[in-house]
């Protein structure tokens, strides 16, 4: 059995096992990375969508209308896409520890640290908790996306969810600054490599995927990859920055990157 | 003296000792399991209002209207309960850490990792903090109330509200579903059975008491059972699971269940 | 090189070097302890807002407004910033994690576990994250600000940011409780005293100063300077309460309170 796993750019990634498919923020229109549009993407059997932000929520809306693929999310965007106009039961707002069974996948949210807030049509602002998941494509392959969130003591996620592969943000993607309008500039993402490569140590992930970036080159990227190694008291932890179209394919204990 | 906690089923409790009444998260009204209606409730000294989600607060607000008792609760709910008409000096906001002293009694407000959200009667939507408590009420017998929170390490409010009766949160009450409806369907509480079990032993207490449930034959409050005392190691952890309207006696350092 | 952070009351500081001037929390107007009003206050490379409440937030807009100087806050405090008429190119949000870069300061927020809530001027409710702030005005002086956060297990804070000074709140400013309208009283502020010592210690701070009160002959904040010293694992810890209108002086490892 093997479990594919496709990098969509960004925080974007569709993972698919003999069993599951699975389509995590689809964030496609507007990043430039993305390797597909919103309507290449072959049905889903569940949506996950960690926070409202655009980079994140991105195309859910579209896919779900099309596809009919349920979403699982938290309830401010889940109040967002029912006032978007999908049918309330192909919607599930879940929370930090409630585990939820939608499209026939076991989804596991986890705490995440970040913030999430959407402005509905009639301009009503709506508030949330934002979600980290835990998937399992096939048995003891576990997915940790980490959904925006800074670092924390994940020590206990690690030991109650022992996840084996991690989707670790550890920069800031510059393609997308223009998102955020402001004073000065952002320095780093939410978390910075060091705390990337920290949670990777404290979830006890075997492969840490580095995630939230335009460019492998980006020297927060390279960061990372560096000191996943140097804080790594297993001795076997990969670290790997997958090219947005990339796909890592994981078989068993096994993994490689597919050839282009 | 003795204290007497009644369950009043899902999460709300009614705690009386010879110096306070204390009513926690009275949801009645479209409660199945409620032993009594919201009219049947004892004037409170204080009413604890965990977060805004119709299961917790329940009838706090048709409670303290009839019989003029305080609510302490987040700042968003209280915006919601002025909203419906309380006058502002009935409730006090609060957030984690900040102590307060209403009706004579002294509430602590511990960090919960969940969410709330209300809707006000001009349709804005507002967003708070959730709030798990720790009261006192008689020295010695210290009660905490989870508030609906996951799993977190919780091992510094142990150390510092030493709680010796732990209400938590291990369960979904089946009987609920239809208040979150949605795609598929919500395979555990905001904790696992294991999670919660976690919990009693982080937080040190000496009772562990299921709570969010409609039937103690639920397998996950079964299993919250056994894994207490798998997980404790004082060796003297005590877990229960009470019905709708039981009583519970706490004598010191004793305690029973009141006979019907 | 030498710092002076001089304490403008409740959780308000001016902090200048030779390199940068960094204005935190500017509650003037009906501060009543405020040594100045907001027309005093020379322009700030930046000013930070830890979040939405009034004793917080402040007179930056009247600040930000008559100086042009940059504003780095929340989501929820951008937002009611710009309704209420500064430029978005001179407002930064940020969130836990994201380090920036405005007006020539790096701005590192970390988790604080509280609350922020604004209202628009059309009546919209909005909800953020609240932020604590450190910021490095000289090498090797970090100063961290707590942000209103409760007490949790701040020591990977302390590993990963390793501040020098902490400006730690442990009191509820007695003069401000009228800004807190609702039923009986607030009996600690978001941190007791001991829990507000005890992050001096999980944070490793040189010098623990207080943070959000009155008067320094509060109880709570005389406790907290005696707390201080009996949970400091390295003997060395400094505390503090500042008069509002004084001045420390920090010069590399040495520091003194100005004469007035």
């Amino acid at each position: 059995m093997t479990t594919r796993l496709r990098f969509l750019g960004v925080a974007a990634y569709e993972i698919v096992s003999r069993r599951h498919r699975i389509l995590i923020d689809p964030f496609l229109t507007g990043n430039p990375s993305a390797p597909c549009g919103p309507n290449d993407i072959e049905r889903p059997d569940v949506i996950l969508v960690t926070h409202a932000a655009p980079d994140h929520l991105g195309d859910a809306f579209a896919i779900a209308k099309r596809t009919g693929a349920p979403i699982v999310c938290g309830a401010d965007v889940r109040a967002l896409l029912l006032d978007q106009g999908l049918p309330s039961d192909q919607v599930r707002a879940t929370v930090w520890g409630i585990r939820v069974e939608v499209g026939g996948v076991l989804v596991e949210p986890v705490e995440c640290r970040h913030w999430s807030m959407a402005t509905l049509s009639d301009g009503r602002i709506v508030s949330g908790v934002p979600l980290a998941f835990v998937v399992e494509p096939e048995p003891g392959v576990r997915v940790y996306h980490y959904g925006d969130t800074a670092v924390f003591d994940m020590r206990l996620i690690g030991e109650l969810y022992h996840p084996t592969v991690g989707l670790l943000g550890c920069a800031q993607p510059r393609a997308l600054a223009h998102l955020a309008p402001g004073a000065g500039r952002m320095v780093t993402g939410e978390q910075s490599p060091r705390e990337a490569a920290l949670t990777a140590e404290m979830l006890g992930v075997k492969l840490a995927v580095a995630c939230h970036y335009s460019e492998t080159s980006d020297p927060d990227v390279q960061e990372f990859l560096r000191l996943v190694s140097e804080l790594d008291t297993t001795g076997k932890r990969v670290a790997m920055a997958m090219e947005a179209g990339q796909v890592l394919l994981i078989d068993g204990n096994s993994h490689r990157l597919e050839d282009v």
